[in-house]
């Protein structure tokens, strides 16, 4: 019989196999290729990451800070390199949660008994 | 070819036949058939998510507070089926744990690029 690590293994061959990853490795390298595409990406992720953290301490967020965020929003949506990585990561993410659903399934029935 | 699910569910079924939940299984069976047992290990889950919660909104937690958590983890250490329970839950969070690195690892990978 197959061990859980085992299952684990073939369950991550086979995302690494899959449309999903597949789609987003290219549209990750397709940026990252980008001089200029994989500046506005990392620029927008530090914005993101930055606004998140003072969320998450409770910090107060400026108009300006907000309207930095909106602008940089639709300037990489009008970007077709990022906003395709985007989208696929989006894909990726849909996937890992549906996963993490399927696997804790168990855990989940046992708490709710 | 098997897809990304196929394999989340041999990996869910792995799980569920796994040492590890079926010793979860059978010492939260123990505890959930023991009216006094119960009753205390829901008292002490209790305790601990108010005060996570407390700790999460930044709220003041009193020493009375402290106290009273620490002594709740002295009796659940000292009760042989919620201490056995809390072994085996440990045991699954430490697998759950593992696979979620695993399955992780190429987004891991790609993002390190
Ligand atoms: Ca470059
Ligand atoms: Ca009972």
């Amino acid at each position: 019989m197959a061990n859980v690590y085992d299952y684990a293994h073939d369950l991550e061959k086979g995302l690494r196999e899959s449309d999903e990853y597949q789609g987003l490795k290219q549209a990750y390298h397709a940026v990252m290729n980008d001089e200029s595409a994989r500046r506005m990406f990392d620029d927008f992720r530090e914005t993101q990451l930055d606004l998140q953290q003072k969320q998450m301490q409770g910090q107060q967020i400026t108009e300006e800070e907000v309207e930095k965020a909106q602008k940089m929003v639709e300037l990489v949506q009008q970007h077709p390199a990022i906003s395709k990585l985007m989208e696929q990561e989006q894909r990726v993410n849909t996937l890992i949660n549906d996963i993490s659903q399927i696997i804790t399934k168990p855990l989940e029935e046992l708490y709710r008994e």
